[in-house]
């Protein structure tokens, strides 16, 4: 009896819950911006990336004119380390680049002073505080007034050599496992994969040296990157994102905090930056 | 130059690891049990499962048993959702048992008096300590007395629905992305994939509620699953994994907590307890 209660309660919290839906409350949700749109098209799929300038406008500037000289079209995912990254460009160094650069200043924190930060609550492992920046997982060290986007599952981030400069964007890798912690600060992160994550999470492994393919017949040829908005509004699929600075999704955060169904026996009382879900829709 | 003279100290640096290597020091690896190994057989190759008894006797112990009334074989791996679990088993609960269990009492933790725990000295967002027992990550909470496995990529547990003592090992799921911490101390842990991993992350994603796959015919279909033990020894593929009590261990963590190689340019000082490599090889 006390069970058919309870779950009439979470019925109930439900419903409560989708008729708040329907309010006119969709300022939660924001346009993710055309112009910081890539949608890199596969065989089996496209796949949407969000931009991060306001992370690393250098590296974002140069992926947009690497993609607007049709740099990255026939390229290949050349490596794919099972638990770690899927990466992909022109390992070869052999395409010519127009005005794009091939390697820039590295751009792994920037100031933290005027930048929107929604924090969370709980310790973490690695920085000080941990949090959102405008729908990207973030951290920031308030003593050194550094902030730095954080490496989680679809994080995108510019592949480089041992010198700190000399990536540019020829080549871009996705976090497909648990969160690789420890590349924080240390490479150029340029924005999260918010559609098709799975057509890259379940590409078959490279059994070469840190998972590169040992044929060049195992690679995946991408199709295209284009930027959304040098598309006609016609061929975009226009994508909305919950806003991180708004009340619901501090509502979803602490729900997953502290989970309510039925299912659940022990609450968690915490949450991992990398497990907060970071809802994107079709615009309605 | 000064780059160079750093490369040499390198370069000095894994000369004398890898001879102190050479020295008699292998009890820093405990031969893995064949009673507590599993061989998941599919046709793409073999997972091997190290089962964790230490946490879960009766769950082990029911597994062993429906393993050897071949409860598994021709059995299918039914859901594979992207960032979380890959999970198999009969969910139409169709095959008999014969002296498997279907539903145990849970073993979501248990006490931490005199199980040999190695802390780690970092933070961790979900519990007041994490570390390792017997090579399996884990936390504890000393005023409760309680310890438990944590869920890190390739953890294994045991399926239920919402009762705490529905599930039994009859269905088996692992965690093929971002550590689901928020699982640690709802569910049965029985164990980890130490061998064959990307055969399970790198499936196909199921497109149903939960990853469930829609259509019966993308299902993979488990060969078999067999006790390491109940083989003749000649059938077995022997594994031993480092003592995650050795001082090898402690070293080589700490080398992850503040990597040195050049390619690092800001060391994280810390380490997440799923970030840490548990080393398994081929028996010598």
């Amino acid at each position: 009896m006390q069970f058919n209660i309870s779950l009439c309660g979470i019925v109930f919290l439900i419903v409560a819950s989708a008729a708040q839906a329907q309010t006119p409350a969709d300022n939660d949700w924001r346009t993710i911006d055309p112009a910081n749109t890539l949608y890199m098209d596969l065989d089996t799929g496209r796949i949407i990336i969000e931009l991060a300038p306001q992370f690393a406008p250098r590296h974002v500037d140069n992926i947009r004119t690497l993609v607007r000289e049709k740099y990255f079209d026939a390229q290949r995912i050349n490596r794919v380390q099972d638990n770690f990254v899927a990466q992909w460009g022109d390992e070869s160094i052999a395409k010519p680049l127009g005005k794009a650069k091939r390697t820039l200043t590295a751009e792994f924190t920037r100031s933290a002073v005027g930048l929107p930060f929604i924090a969370l609550p709980d310790p973490d492992t690695y920085a000080p505080q941990v949090g959102f920046v405008d729908g990207f997982p973030a951290a920031r060290d308030l003593e050194k007034g550094q902030a730095w986007p954080v490496h989680c599952y679809a994080t995108v981030g510019v592949g480089r050599d041992n010198d700190s400069d000399s990536g540019g964007g020829t080549e871009l890798y996705v976090v497909i496992g648990h969160s690789p912690r420890q590349l924080d600060r240390n490479i150029t992160v340029v924005g999260r994969v918010v559609r098709g994550m799975s057509l890259l999470s379940s590409l078959p492994r490279g059994t070469g040296d840190m998972g590169k393919y040992e044929e060049r017949s195992q690679h995946t040829i991408i199709r295209s990157i284009r930027v959304a908005s040098d598309l006609a509004e016609s061929e975009r699929e226009p994508l909305e994102a919950l806003r991180t600075d708004s009340k619901r999704f501090a509502e979803q955060t602490e729900a997953r905090r502290n989970r309510r169904d039925e299912w659940y026996k022990v609450q968690a009382g915490h949450i991992d930056v990398c497990n907060v879900p970071l809802p994107v829709r079709k615009k309605k």
